[in-house]
C-alpha cells in the first residue's frame, strides 16, 4: 500500500520512513504511525496499547538519531468506550514518552468503529548526525542493538495462552516494545553512521530495506547474530522466528570499519550491548552464512513468513 | 472527550489547540486532526476528503502565525477500498498542501473498518509573532477575516439535494474549506496581535474559546458580522446558521485599538477582507448586541445547535 502512495504522490520523502525536513543546522523530523487494535494483539490492556504507539512513532525518530520533542496522539474510539479505557491508553502513551524524554503534546478524539491509535512524532537532529536509512558503502560493517527474537518469542508464548500479563522478561517487549532513543542519539553523536533503520519488520526486512536504496548487498553471518535469550529458551532460535517475525525496534547500522569502535562504545555506554553481524557488500544480494553454507537471505519478514508458514 | 483527556494527562497543552515546543527563537507548531468520512459530509469526493483534512491541520498552524511545513497522513481504510479512491484522497491533500506552500511529507496505511484520514501538521512561528488562543485584553478589538455562513449555505444546499460537485461559489467552502495561511502570517509579522483562533467550530464557540482562557468577556456587534452572500440569498442569515454552524476556518483576532489599522492594513494586502465584529471586555460575559438589543452569545457552537435543533 505504501507503494501505491509513493507512486500516486511520485515523491520518494513519502512512506513508511521519516519525513525529515532542514531548520536551520537542523532537520525536522516527522513520523506517523496507525496502530488498528482489532488487528495488532487484541492481548494488549489499553496502557499497553498507548505504550506501543508511542514506542513505535519513537523507534523510527531513534533509526535517524533525533531527539525526540513531542508526540501526537489522536484515537479513533467506539461510540460505547469507557472512561478507563481512554485513561489507560493515555496513560501508556505518557509513561512511554516520560522514559524517553518526551511527552504527549496533543492530540484529537473521534467516533469510530474500532479502536485505532494514530500517532505522530517529531524530533530534531543536526544535519551532520543525521543517519539516513540510505548510505550504507560496500565494507561497511552490519552492526545491531539488542538481539532480535524477543517479541517472537512473546507472541510464542501467547499462542500457548499465557495472557498479556503473564509475558515475563524479554517476552514482554511484543506488547511493550523499547525504542532505541538513547541509543540512536549516541550512534548520531559519533558522526560515523553511514545508513540506519528500525528492526519493526524483523531482521530479514531490514537488512533489505537498508541494503536497496543504498544500491548495495550484504552478508550476514547467522553465527553472529544475538538471539533472544527467551526464543532460545522457546527452541525456536530459528531463522523464520528470529529473522523474520519483526517487532523488536532495534536498530542496525551500517558502519565504516575505521570508526566501528567508536560507534560501539558510544552505544555500550548507554547499557545496551552492540555487535556486528555482517558486511555490505558491491552488487545487490542479501546473503546469510553459516560454517559451510550460504543462501539467499529472504526479504519476507513477518508478512511473507505469515503467508507461506 | 477532548477536556476529560486533558483531565486524565493533567495538561494544558493537550487539547484541541495546536502544541508549540521552544527550538531557538522559533516554536516548533504540532497539530492532529482525525476525520472520518462515515461522519463527516458523505457527499465528499475522495479528492475533496483529503483537501479537507489538509485544509482543517493547515488552519490550526495559520492560526498561531505559523509557516506551515509539512503534513503526515495516515489512512485507515477498509480492505476493499479501490485505487482511484486513494488516488484521489492523495491528490487532494496534495493539492491543498500545494496551494499553501507546503507538502505531503509522510503517512502510514492501515486497514480499518470505515475510512478515516488522520492529518498531522507542523510549522515554525518565530516566537516574538506566535499567536496565542489565549491573551485577550479588554479594550482589544475583536476581528475577522472574511465572513462567515459559506460552509452553513453548503450545507442547506446539500440538504436540498444538491450534490456535493454542484454545489457553487463560496457553498464549496464546506467541502474545500480555505485555511487562512497567509493571513495567518501577515498578521502574525505584525507582531500586534494579542490572541487568534480558527472559526472550526463557528463564531459563537471560537469566541468563548478566544475569551474563556483569556479570562475575558466579550460584545459581538450583529450587524459588524460580515455574513457570507450565498447565506443571505438563501434567506438564513440569522444567528444560528451564521454564528453556530462551523467550517468556515476564518481566523479571529484579538487586537489593541492603537494597532488594529496595522494589521487590517497587512491581512488585506493578501486579498482577503479583514473586519472588526466587537470588543473584548472585563468579566466573562460574551454577548451578542444589535440595535437596541443585547443578548447572551451561547457557547453552542454545531454540536448544541443540532442537540436543541
Amino acid at each position: 500500500m505504501v507503494s501505491r502512495i509513493q507512486r500516486i504522490l511520485g515523491d520518494r520523502t513519502v512512506g513508511d520512513d521519516t519525513a525529515y525536513i532542514p531548520w536551520g543546522r537542523d532537520y525536522l523530523l516527522a513520523t506517523t504511525d496507525a496502530t488498528t487494535i482489532r488487528t495488532h494483539y487484541p492481548w494488549h490492556s489499553p496502557e499497553a496499547w498507548g505504550w506501543y504507539v508511542a514506542a513505535v512513532n519513537l523507534s523510527d525518530i531513534a533509526a535517524k538519531g533525533g531527539q525526540p520533542l513531542g508526540l501526537l496522539l489522536a484515537l479513533l474510539l467506539p461510540r460505547e468506550t469507557d472512561t478507563s479505557t481512554v485513561a489507560g491508553i493515555m496513560r501508556g502513551a505518557r509513561k512511554c514518552c516520560a522514559r524517553y524524554g518526551t511527552k504527549v503534546v496533543g492530540g484529537d478524539t473521534k467516533e469510530g468503529l474500532d479502536i485505532c491509535l494514530v500517532g505522530s512524532a517529531f524530533g530534531r537532529v543536526p544535519k551532520n548526525e543525521f543517519m539516513p536509512r540510505s548510505g550504507a558503502m560496500p565494507g561497511d560493517i552490519l552492526a545491531l542493538t539488542g538481539s532480535v527474537g524477543a517479541a517472537a518469542a512473546g507472541f510464542l508464548a501467547l499462542k500457548e495462552g499465557v495472557t498479556g500479563r503473564g509475558l515475563r522478561g524479554e517476552e514482554r517487549r511484543l506488547l511493550l516494545p523499547i525504542p532505541r532513543v538513547f541509543e540512536g542519539r549516541a550512534a548520531a553523536r559519533t558522526k560515523a553512521v553511514h545508513a540506519c533503520t528500525d528492526l519493526s519488520d524483523g531482521l530479514s526486512a531490514s537488512v533489505h530495506q537498508l541494503c536497496q536504496p543504498s544500491g548495495v548487498g550484504a552478508v550476514i553471518v547467522w553465527e553472529a547474530v544475538p538471539v533472544s535469550g527467551a526464543l532460545k529458551k522457546r527452541g525456536k532460535a530459528d531463522e523464520q522466528w528470529a529473522f523474520h517475525f519483526g517487532g523488536d525496534f532495534e536498530l542496525l547500522l551500517a558502519i565504516p570499519p575505521a570508526r566501528f569502535e567508536r560507534v560501539r562504545c558510544a552505544i555500550e555506554r548507554t547499557g545496551t550491548d552492540f555487535c556486528a553481524i555482517g558486511r555490505v557488500v558491491e552488487g545487490s544480494n542479501v546473503e546469510l552464512m553459516g560454517r559451510g553454507w550460504r543462501r539467499p537471505l529472504k526479504y519476507g519478514g513477518w508478512e511473507h513468513f505469515r503467508g507461506s508458514g
